[in-house]
């Protein structure tokens, strides 16, 4: 084995068939967020630090970005997340823009994590964002699109699914608990790290934290409460907007929701696949009513949420859901070179091809036909051309077909024709 | 002015104008690389500066790349290009992949440079190679690439052109010129400074870096050679196969092209808008038949280029030749929401819309209906549904047609087909 230099950890190589999945996956994203009437938009991969102090939480900016200086000293981070990114964009435009906006993006983020299955430290997010509305039903939309993409993709309800809580009733119930509201942000953390830890140890995490055993009993049984819901006129409104939107199957009431970015300030959304042996997280969002104020711009409400491709491959591949290799080639017609003097003429034949509209190869080079054969075989084509110098005299092309390796000769100017039909025939096979 | 975080220097926010820009440019990429029969793939965006390092040239990696230590004190650079990713990915799976190999991506890549007009430090680049042939004819199909992307955008061979020229033949006539092979790669340099230094400034240079008063003479001479690409038997082939290829009118030779990379063995390619005022540089490659071994795998043959999306945007906005703005708006048709209680009548209308595959806005809470109206003509929409109680007690729908302001009923279940005309002969008109 020779010393190839490596890349780096927790990065992907996107081969032609990884490649064809993200491309994929992105295609369905954009055919989801176009349905609800969703702009494209994307931030700068790199801003500064700033934007992301005391709102995205401690933990995200301090332990997991990737943040460097400049040659000026400032502090870049790679992007953990998009929001941020988000509200400064509307914050500079704010009188310019329409409302309610609608926004939607998938880009590359970073984060220092350890690599796990599932989980790199450079991957891609689905972001879906609708701002300057503050209703339960702008919220129930969140809902509505991750799980239209679930349903575009084949992932059913009961494969995956939509957990909400809203974190204005967690923290009505905590005051009723005789927890204070200068605690109740720890209390969040301490939920959000329930599923991050063992029992025993997440007890001892929220003791530590500041809680009294009679409050960390009121939490636990908090925890179990299903529901809870009922007692939100905020989240009543939300399951009825998401029933009428026709996705209540993928959407459920789960009080363990609170998700760890410290802007949240009303419902909170998490997806998760249910029905593998280990529950993993898939997208998360929320409500953020305050985050335009807090980088500078005039209050404005906004909801949203990010949707992760590396859990979504996971889960896709476990299913057998993802799209076939046969995608990762482009092109069902390969021109062959007969030898280096018919070369010019194959080439000529492939720019008339391409001009009609056809995707084809051109093998770039003579060598022996068998093994021009083999290499269309290999990458996908279904039918082989070939130029000789006979078929040149003869105004004519050789038409191989790779399946049933019949070969045909048809009649220079009616190739086009000849090849149109073969294909039609082989896609509807 | 209130005080929002700035952005990054260098980086762009894509608004939705913009973005619909980079997707438009993605989309026609798509569509020429794959009508080649090139495979979509991509590398990682960070990378060990070693994979850089002595490779792409000093420029490159010490001044222009951003370079940080992670936490273990490996240094990652940002990608400042795509070639050396694609041979390590190469070199990893040299014996699993078929050649001739044709590989394309678009993505992003970062450089410190100054920005301007046309250039920042963050942006977005067409790759495109194919690896594993060394005919002339292979090199030509780079610049049908480059010149079918140009056709397909709308760029005449009278704005932009592909100039090309080869380190072999140049090595030859510096060898005639008395200038010894290790002096060769620092003329490379000084050619490629050209047209970044005025002329008395770049004769100093040139002179400063070794060469003496007559070789300087010999060289300013052979830059203006025009023809001395008929020396080159691969250049003459080059241009046979250009011209089968149907291309010839965007592809000229030019002895002044030599290009910065160090990895270039052969043919040289960069593309120019030369129409405008400032001749621009658009993109550049050539073939570098060394660097897969350069970087541990096994000799392998190579050509390929970078197509940038900064100065590419700059000569499609001079000329006119952008996407329109109202491709940013997804959404034809808007459903209105007459009041609080008929809000879910409004939601399920969406979602059956939807469901018949329109893409639709729910105006996501109840107001006034004027402001509705304005705000669907103002994000593009042409058709508003009203869905009040007379229309919910009758069956039916109100169509608001957003141009002519007219606005009739139909039966709710006749809904779809009526949009589907209204719209058809939208965009007939």
């Amino acid at each position: 084995m020779k010393n190839i230099i490596k890349s780096v950890k927790g990065t992907r190589d996107f081969y032609p068939a990884e490649k064809a999945v993200n491309s994929w996956l992105y295609k369905m994203i954009r055919e989801v967020s176009e349905s609800f009437g969703y702009q494209e938009y994307d931030g700068p991969f790199l801003e500064s630090i700033d934007l992301y102090a005391a709102k995205s939480g401690e933990e995200l900016v301090k332990e997991q970005s990737f943040v460097f200086p400049d040659k000026n000293d400032n502090l870049i981070a790679l992007r953990p997340e998009l929001t941020p990114s988000l509200v400064r964009m509307i914050a500079q435009k704010q009188r310019q823009l329409y409302y309610p906006l609608r926004w939607w993006s998938f880009g590359p983020f970073w984060r220092y994590e350890s690599p796990q299955k599932g989980r790199g430290r450079e991957f891609f997010q689905w972001n879906a964002d609708l701002i300057g509305v503050a209703s339960p039903e702008a919220d129930a939309e969140m809902a509505a699109l991750m799980a239209g993409l679930f349903q575009k993709i084949g992932l059913s309800s009961d494969q995956v699914k939509v957990f909400v809580n809203n974190r204005r009733l967690m923290e009505q119930e905590l005051l009723a608990l005789g927890i204070p509201a200068d605690l109740q942000g720890t209390v969040f953390k301490v939920i959000d790290r329930r599923d991050k830890l063992d029992e025993k140890a997440w007890g001892a995490y929220a003791l530590d934290r500041g809680l009294d055993q009679s409050q960390f009993d009121g939490v636990q049984k908090l925890l179990t409460a299903d529901d809870l819901w009922e007692k939100s006129e905020e989240l009543t409104r939300f399951f009825k907007a998401v029933d009428a939107l026709g996705v209540s199957d993928y959407v459920t009431y789960s009080p363990r929701i609170i998700r760890g970015l410290d802007y949240y300030t009303g419902t909170v959304v998490e997806a998760q696949s249910i029905s593998a042996d280990v529950r993993r997280s898939i997208a998360g969002g929320g409500r953020y009513d305050n985050l335009l104020a807090a980088v500078g711009g005039d209050p404005l409400a906004g909801v949203g949420f990010a949707m992760g491709d590396m859990v979504l491959s996971v889960i896709l591949e476990e299913f057998g859901l993802l799209p076939e290799d046969r995608d990762t080639s482009p092109a069902r017609v390969m021109v062959t070179v007969f030898d280096q003097n018919s070369q010019l003429a194959s080439y000529q034949l492939s720019a008339e091809l391409r001009k009609a509209g056809l995707d084809v190869y051109s093998y770039p080079v003579a060598d022996k036909l068998g093994k021009q054969f083999r290499h269309a075989d290999r990458i996908g084509a279904k039918i082989a051309l070939v130029l000789g110098p006979d078929e040149i005299n003869n105004g004519e092309v050789a038409i191989k077909d790779l399946s049933s390796r019949e070969q045909t000769s048809v009649n220079r100017n009616e190739v086009v024709k000849a090849l149109l039909g073969m294909l039609e025939n082989d896609s509807a096979a």
